[in-house]
Order: C-alpha cells, then sequence, then structure tokens
C-alpha cells in the first residue's frame, strides 16, 4: 500500500480496520508503531489479544467480564429487585459513575435497528425476559440511548413485559445538567416541558 | 480503569499510548476490538510485532526497509549524482508518489529543534556527509519541511556540506496548487513573491 514496506502497510491496513481511522492516520499510528520502545508493542498486541481470550459474557447480566457471574452480579449487596436494561457495556460503567443505582444490570449488546439489519433476536432481549421468570425483579428500569433505535427498542421490551408482574420504567429525557435552555434542540426542549414535574 | 475488567482497561491504556488518542476514542476502539473476529485481532497482534521485528534501517540511505540496501538503493535504473534529504520515512513515499525524482534520498529521521531537544547528533546528518566522501553525489536537495525545525535543519546542512565539491539546493516554497492567493497566508505569499520565475 502506497510503496510502504510491507510489514509498515500490513499494520496500516490494520489500523484502518478501526472505527474513525483513516488512511493518514492510520499511517501516522503505524509509524508512530515504529519508534515505540519493543516491549510497549509487545504489550500492545498482548492486550488486543487478551481482549479476545480473557473476556466473556456474564451468563446472568450479559456485561463483559473476566469471570462469569461478573462482580456486579456477584455482590451481595446490590438489590436485586431493579434491573436497569443498558444497549452497551460502556453504559454499565457511565451508570456506576453516578453511584446513584445500587441495583443490577441487564446488558442487551446494541438496540433494534431494521436499517442495520438488528431484530430482538439479535440483542440479549430473550436472556432479559428469562431473568424475569422467578418474580425476584419488581423494577425494569429502560435506560437505552434516547434516539431512534433505543426508544424503540425500549417499546418494543416494554410491550413484550407487560404481561409479566413487573414495573418497567423508562430514563427521562429532559434538559441536560448546565446545559442552556437557549440551545437546547426543539425535541429535548419538548420532552423537557413534557415530563415536568411538581416542585 | 473506569471500572472496565482488566484486560479492556489493559487495552485502553495501550491505545491511548498511540498520538492523538484520548481516552474516549481508546475506549471505542477497545470495545471495538472485542466485537472484531479472533482471526482478525490476531492479525492486527501480529502486524504490530512484525513492525518492530521485520523493519530496520537501510544502512546506505537510513529509509525503513524490510532488507538492507532498501529497494531504491540497491534499483540500478536510479541516478547516483542526485540525493534528496528529506526528515521521514512518510516523506519519501511522498516524493515517490510525484514520479520526478529519480535520484537517490537519504532519510534523517527528524529534524533539529533544540526545544525538543534534537541536536544535529540526532538525526542522521553523520550518515549523510559519510555519503559524500567518494564524489559520485554532485546535488544534494534539502526536502525537509516547510517550517521552522525543517528551514533550520535545510540551514545547518547547507552550511555543514560547503566545503564538498556539491551543489545544495532547497525545494521551492510557494502558492501551494489549486490554492487561492486570496486566502494564502503571508509569509507563504512573501515566499512566493521572492521565489518568482521569468516565464
Amino acid at each position: 500500500m502506497w510503496g510502504y514496506p510491507e510489514p509498515i502497510s500490513r499494520l496500516i491496513e490494520q489500523f484502518m480496520k478501526l472505527p474513525g481511522i483513516g488512511p493518514k492516520t492510520a499511517a501516522r499510528l503505524a509509524f508512530h508503531v515504529m519508534t515505540m520502545p519493543s516491549e510497549d508493542v509487545r504489550q500492545f498486541a498482548a492486550a488486543l489479544s487478551d481482549v479476545k481470550t480473557k473476556l466473556s459474557e456474564c451468563t446472568i447480566c450479559c456485561n463483559i467480564t473476566e469471570q462469569s457471574p461478573c462482580s456486579i452480579c456477584s455482590d451481595p449487596t446490590r438489590d436485586t429487585s431493579v434491573l436497569c436494561v443498558v444497549q452497551d457495556a460502556k453504559d454499565v460503567m457511565a451508570m456506576e459513575r453516578t453511584h446513584e443505582f445500587r441495583g443490577k444490570y441487564h446488558v442487551l449488546h446494541g438496540a433494534i435497528s431494521p436499517l442495520e439489519g438488528m431484530g430482538p433476536n439479535d440483542i440479549r432481549i430473550r436472556e432479559l425476559v428469562h431473568r424475569l421468570g422467578d418474580d425476584t425483579v419488581k423494577e425494569v428500569i429502560l435506560a437505552t440511548n434516547p434516539n431512534v433505535e433505543g426508544e424503540a427498542t425500549a417499546m418494543y421490551i416494554a410491550r413484550l413485559l407487560k404481561p409479566f408482574n413487573v414495573t418497567v420504567t423508562r430514563i427521562a429525557h429532559g434538559l441536560p445538567m448546565g446545559g442552556d435552555l437557549e440551545y437546547a434542540d426543539e425535541v429535548t426542549l419538548a420532552k423537557a416541558l413534557e415530563g415536568r414535574r411538581a416542585l
């Protein structure tokens, strides 16, 4: 590729497979790797392999974990009656950073998106339904993303869980804290108005 | 890091060592790697290692190569009387893409930059002087970058090569082709004016 020595062009191709990395960035990264100490590069390569070999999905909540059940599922101090449903393992971390939620999680690994060929069977909805079998869960909080796919997924799950003896809630939409009303988009502002609460 | 399972946070740290990659991008890349097929990840890891183990500097021109001397230095059809001095292996490729230069190269691997602690002995200037020993080279074209460090390096080399029986030239500065005079910065425009030629 572009006349570079083969090992370099092969590494450039590999970097280009990553999201948001085009040919120029890939070349810059590959040349940077060449100047890194050998030990650092060895660690980088090992970290890449480890992420595939050492991680798996928790058999309970489907979160990414080193051992199953994951640390949250096996934590006896957490409330088993509330389940927070998120799209992504990264979303679990975002929720944990708030220190506000002490229940358990369920990671869908995606959202329903007909355009991308993602149907209900392509994400971990079956596993979620399975967890509601023994009546320990009293509330399911749908914390999928506030966009078309996330909303559609929340709607789908809410309808699916109707027959179960469980409260289904959706996280609030509204103005982000620290934001400015003037700069809020119409949809967010309309949602904020719709979701107003008595003080 | 951020409560992610250890293999993931280790890969995030590794990605963060690359230039221009912050914590958020690193996390996105690491999670993407997790969803890649195992074989692709194996190839990525191998490409990383190969770049350190299979590449070295050409003993003649200091370019990055799989075997030394490199393909350009060992090409008998190329003009040995002209040497194009560039800062970087990437610059060799840029020059080659023009298909205008049929001489040989010398790669400095950097530029003189007191601010970054790079002196003349930290780049391949000694190797360049060594190549001028046997009088085959008639012209040295200084094609270092058109910025402070590149200019300083060109000046330094030009002065250093004074005692040698060799013509030292600098690539032209001026308006980039396809550009617009209106939007050119003053320094470029001044250089373009200074370097005007009779038609």
